[in-house]
């Protein structure tokens, strides 16, 4: 008999503590979220007990944009799969020692990982780097990890899969309401009111900070534009935007994903290529008002009905957005996540804390209508403690 | 509740189809074995059911030749770890194909993966392609996969994984056995009578097959030394013998294990550029005489008193170099797998399935004596169907 299976059958009939690790495509840190979750007649309630968000170790970042940019040999991945987990795991103990929860308390731990290549429509495949076999042996709990995976293997873009936290904790009964993720990337879900004959709808809508972060690191030599004041000086560059906005991905319907195969190093380095004649003022005011556009745009498009803009993400620090933000979608109420309960940066952390605690309990999390694939599955790979 | 969880627990209270694959560092091909199991009083019975090997497609092959030899963008990575398991799942269903078994009476199925990379001692990690998650979704079926990384994880050497199959299959209550399996490395398991106080011993003595079939595709282009009818043909060259014999692994007590960073490409370079003087028959003759010699060299420093050596892997075939082991083990007896039951050339595959089942069943199934890890664990991470 197979103890530690019985014992997860035994679930959702308790609260449990639950770890959901994020490390997103913008390599500003690990999101770390300790979260008591609960099911009381099939409904699931999430509370946040505590959040870290700590800095990559310098050699860890740095082996990662190796990877990302460069031919390597498979060895470096292979040591950056199991480096990963082992930092992670510093990460758990770190959170633990911050508040009075200890190690042994933890039920399950979860983990994204570090995308690492994303391509679900052409040789379809997704990267994540990070060990769930790893991390599970190292802190002795049992880990969720590799959630993307399953869902390309059936047809899906993988992604987003956030709308099923979005679904159960930002649903609203009569009206629809739009969230918004700013992160590396940016994307939306579309959550129709519970009355509507209506699919859900969520997709990345383009950058997020990847190419604000990248080019202010180039020009600033900053890690990020701290509440946009360095756009805000800027004068927004035609000619700029409309190389950028040109790139067929915006026009494209949902489903869709990207990442950085699309806005990454090459785009980076061909603004950097191109722009010598315009001010890095300007240059960096541009790429916040592709962000804004590229989100403003797809809820034009897909969501023009919607009331509430329920804003996350390492993006809604950036003030000077998110005034842009809602001076385009003047119509409707541009806030944050916070307003409902749910801490901001710690979302999509505690996000990936639900999509592993209902992998335990036997729930599927992707959404079919949202990622294309062919059925809806579990999510993620068990590794035992 | 996870009904699939739920129906996991009752895993031992009744036989189970199990499906277990390997792919070795030879990359001769896909090993995949259907094995019945079953648990009776605490003790497992595997019996094979159907057995097929598999070439891999052409372009898998040389995909994993690339990324073994040279610096390759990390998606090359990311392709082959999905592609590997689409691979796998067509093996899986040719197998059914094969016979009267359907695909859906497939309790589990059980990967090794292809590895990439195996450093336990230097920057500790171990790398398998061949994605738990893609084959799960694309067959339907649960998966096991990543066998050796929670070893590592606990400061193992992450092999030889085969000892406890070989313990629960092989074990003799009176006289001391030694297992031999010559695959792309070779590798030995030295079980101790049931009432000796003695721990298992088992480690990778060195190359099994790798050096001869590479030296064999440089030199005849062919794909191994069928019965080694090449080898027969040349003779025994002392210099380069003793090149290769000094590497210091030979000589380090076990635990140790191997792997192509020692025994691969850079070494198979350093024979071809400088043995130009050297007959390429005496070549392969010498290589083989390294394979027999690292085998029964380690054979009677840890295993003297040792009655039967019992041997599977592909390497059986090769019946000069079985001739040269007889003969240097003159005091022992020479044998193979089958004679206990065992096809020789399913038995990597079917250790897979048992140690997936075990996995299952809430069973330990690394050898910390063996391995060198801090402690027994579960291995394997569960991937849902």
């Amino acid at each position: 008999m197979n103890e530690l299976l019985q014992k997860l059958t035994l679930w959702t009939q308790s609260p449990k503590m639950v770890i959901g690790i994020m490390t997103g495509t913008s390599l500003d840190g690990i999101d770390c979220a300790l979260c008591r979750l609960e099911t009381i007649e099939d409904t699931i309630t999430i509370s946040l007990v505590h959040y870290i968000c700590e800095n990559y170790p310098k050699n860890i970042k740095e082996l990662i944009q190796k990877v990302l940019i460069q031919d390597c040999p498979i060895s470096d991945f292979g040591f950056l799969h199991f480096e990963l987990s082992r930092v992670y795991a510093e990460t758990v103990k770190n959170l633990c020692k911050k508040t009075d929860i200890l190690q042994t308390d933890i039920d399950l731990v979860c983990i994204h990982g570090q995308t690492l290549w994303h391509d679900p429509n052409g040789k379809k495949f997704t990267l994540q780097a990070g060990s769930g076999e790893v991390l599970a042996k190292v802190l002795g709990i049992p880990v969720i990890s590799d959630f993307r995976s399953g869902d390309i293997a059936l047809g899906g873009q993988g992604a987003p899969l956030v709308p099923m936290f979005d679904r159960c904790f930002f649903g609203n009964k009569e009206k629809k309401n739009v969230l918004v993720n700013i992160g590396g990337m940016a994307n939306i879900t579309i959550l129709p009111n519970a009355y509507a004959n209506e699919r859900i709808i969520a997709f990345d809508t383009g950058p997020g900070n990847v190419l604000i972060d990248s080019l202010v690191q180039y020009y600033f030599d900053k890690q990020y534009d701290e509440k946009g004041s360095i756009a805000r000086q800027g004068i927004y560059n035609q000619e700029l935007f409309e190389t950028i906005s040109s790139i067929t991905f915006f026009r494209e319907d949902p489903p869709k994903s990207t990442g950085r195969e699309l806005f990454g190093q090459n785009l980076i380095e061909n603004i950097i290529d191109t722009c010598s004649h315009i001010s890095s003022y300007d240059i960096i005011r541009t790429v916040t008002e592709i962000t804004v556009w590229n989100i403003s745009n797809h809820i034009e498009r897909y969501a023009h009905d919607a009331e509430k803009i329920i804003c996350s993400g390492g993006g809604i620090h950036n003030e000077f957005m998110m005034q842009l933000l809602q001076q385009k979608l003047y119509n409707k109420t541009v806030m944050t996540t916070k307003e409902f309960g749910i801490d901001t940066d710690a979302k999509e952390a505690m996000c990936f804390a639900f999509l592993g605690y209902r992998t335990i309990a036997g729930l599927p999390s992707n959404v079919p209508s949202v990622t294309g694939a062919s059925r809806d599955i579990i999510l993620g790979s068990l590794s035992f403690p």
